[in-house]
C-alpha cells in the first residue's frame, strides 16, 4: 500500500518494489536499511575431481581459500564494494567428499554434521549482527555435485543440467555427464529424500550452505543467493523445509545451464544477468546494493501527499 | 591481458570484464576507482502534454523538481545509495517545447542553446571532479518525444516504439501513437539530420542530455545512461557525432518498447533488466556500483602468479 503512495507511477520501480514487499513479508516490516551484511563463503573439496571433471586441479580449492584470506579474490573485492564483511568457512578443504562415481559422496552423519555446521555459522553471524546474508562457495568440481543434485531433484536429463563450469573442454564436458550419470545410476537418490541426495552426490560446502539457508529463514534473515552451487544448496534446503523459500533472493542468473532448472524449481527470478560463472558469492555480492536500494526507497521516498505532487489524472 | 591473469577462470566475470575493458578504452587505463559520481537530472516541460498523452498532468514536472530539491524522489534515494551527488538542471520547466502536433517543438536556436547548456553542465561537473556521470530526466510527456525521436532516427513504425509511459490507458496509448504520427507527417524529420529531429519532436531536457553526452565523451568521461529518454538523447548525440558511442554504458533495459530499438541502434546491451520505467536516472544510479566493481576488480584482484594459484590444467 505504501509503495503505491510514493511519488512514482505505480509499479514503475519494477523488481525493487517486489523486493520491498518480499522484505516486508520476511521481516514483518521493510527494514529502513540493511547495513550489517555478510558474505559467507563455504569451501570444500570433492572426490569426484579425480574423474577429470574440472578445468582446474583440485589443489586450487585450498589455494583459493588462501587467496580469500589474503584479500586477492574477486569476492574480497566485491564484498568490499558492497560494504559486506566476508566470512570464509572451511567445510572440508583437503578432507572433502568421496568420489561419487565409486561411493556415496558423504555418510549420512557427515551430511547432517555439515548441515548443522552451516546453521551454526549463521547463528554466529546473526549473533554478531546480520541484516542480510549472501552465500558463496569454493570447491573444485563442485559444479559436478551441483549438476548431480539438480538432476536428482528435478528429474531432468543430466546433459541438460551440466555446463562447462570453470571452463572444461568438450571432451571434459562429455566425461562430466557420464560421471554424473554413473553416480546417479549407482546411488539412485530420489527427489523425495533430499538428505539422501546430499549424501549420494553432494558436497560439504553445499550441505553447509543448505544448513545456513535453513537457519537464516528460521531467524527471518533474508538470504541473497549466488549462482549455481548456492542454488543447489537452496534447492536442498527447500526440499527439506519449503518454509525457507520466502527468504530466498536470487541475485543473478549463472551461465551454468543447471542453474535455470533450479531457479524454476524454487520459483525464483534472478535480479542480475551479467554472464557470471565464477561463484565465490560474486553475483550475490553484486545483488546486495539492489536489496539496500529497495529498502531505502520504501522509507526515504516522499508520498504524493507529502510532496504535494498531483496523482494520475 | 590483465583480466586473463586474475585469479578466476577467463571470462567468468562476464559483463564486469567487458566493462573493465571498455573503461580502459575510454580512459587509456582502467581507473582504480570512480568515487566522484554525479547523477545529472535534466527537467523540462513538453507542449505535447496538451494532447493527453500522459497519465499525469503537466503540473507534475515542476512538482517533481521540487520533490528532487527536498530529497523525496526515487533518484534522491538511489543517488545516495550509489554514493553519487545529484544535480538537477531546469532546462525548461514551465517554458517547455511547443506542441509537436501543431508546430516544431523547438527552434533550431533553442535546440542548439539546449545542447550547449548540457555541455556546459558537464563542464561544470567535470571541473568540480567527475569520474562517472549518470543521466536522468523529468518531463511529463517526454516518452512521447522520445518515441518520436526513436521513430524518426530508426524509421520504425510509431506503434512499435510507443509504450504506456507513466501508465496511460489503452485509449491514451492510441492517442499517443496518432499524435506522433501526425507530428512526423507534419515535420518530416529525416534520420540524417539529428538536429532537425530534435527541433521537430525533441525536448529541452533531451537536447541538454545529448549535449552532456557529447561533452562527456569529449572529456573521456564514461556516461551511464538511464532508460528510454536518456537513450533518445544518446541516439541524437550519436547521430551528431558517432565518436561519442564508446563512452556510453547502458545501465538498464526500460519497460518502454522504444528503448530496445534505441539500444540496438547504439549497439548497447544494458547491464540491468529490473522492469523499471520511472526515469529520473533511477536505473543509471543502480548501475553505478557495477561500474565501480568492474574497475576495482581489475586492480584489486590478485593474479595467479601473485596468489600462487595453479592455472587451468
Amino acid at each position: 500500500a505504501r509503495q503505491d503512495r510514493l511519488t512514482k507511477p505505480r509499479g514503475s520501480l519494477g523488481r525493487l518494489e517486489d523486493l520491498a514487499v518480499a522484505l516486508a513479508g520476511m521481516r514483518g516490516e521493510v527494514p529502513r536499511s540493511l547495513p550489517r551484511r555478510a558474505v559467507v563463503v563455504m569451501a570444500a573439496d570433492h572426490g569426484v575431481a579425480a574423474e577429470g571433471v574440472s578445468a582446474y586441479p583440485a589443489s586450487v580449492t585450498a589455494q583459493m581459500v588462501a587467496n580469500f584470506a589474503s584479500g586477492g579474490a574477486a569476492i574480497n573485492v566485491l564484498a568490499r564494494v558492497a560494504g559486506a564483511r566476508l566470512r570464509v568457512v572451511d567445510m572440508g578443504v583437503g578432507t572433502g567428499t568421496a568420489n561419487m562415481r565409486r561411493a556415496p559422496a558423504l555418510s549420512r552423519e557427515a551430511a547432517e554434521r555439515a548441515l548443522l555446521r552451516g546453521a551454526a555459522v549463521l547463528d554466529e553471524e546473526a549473533d554478531a549482527g546480520l541484516d542480510l546474508v549472501a552465500t558463496g562457495e569454493m570447491g573444485i568440481a563442485n559444479t559436478t555435485a551441483a549438476s548431480a543434485i539438480a538432476a536428482a531433484l528435478t528429474g531432468m536429463p543430466v546433459a541438460e543440467v551440466v555446463g562447462r563450469g570453470s571452463g572444461i573442454d568438450g571432451a571434459g564436458l562429455a566425461r562430466k555427464v557420464a560421471v554424473i550419470e554413473d553416480a546417479l545410476r549407482l546411488h539412485r537418490p530420489g527427489p523425495g529424500d533430499p538428505l539422501g541426495v546430499l549424501t549420494a552426490v553432494g558436497g560439504l560446502e553445499i550441505a553447509g550452505l543448505a544448513g545456513l539457508v535453513l537457519r537464516a529463514a528460521g531467524r527471518r534473515i533474508p538470504v541473497v543467493l549466488d549462482g549455481f552451487i548456492s542454488g543447489a544448496a537452496a534447492a536442498v534446503a527447500d526440499a527439506l523445509a519449503p518454509a525457507c523459500r520466502p527468504y530466498l533472493i536470487a541475485a543473478h542468473r549463472s551461465a551454468e545451464p543447471g542453474h535455470q532448472a533450479l531457479l524454476a524449481r524454487l520459483g525464483l527470478s534472478p535480479l542480475l544477468d551479467l554472464g557470471l560463472r565464477l561463484g565465490e558469492g560474486s553475483g550475490a555480492a553484486l545483488g546486495l546494493p539492489l536489496v539496500e536500494a529497495a529498502a531505502r526507497i520504501h522509507h526515504e521516498m516522499a508520498t504524493f501527499g507529502e510532496a504535494g505532487v498531483d496523482e494520475q489524472s
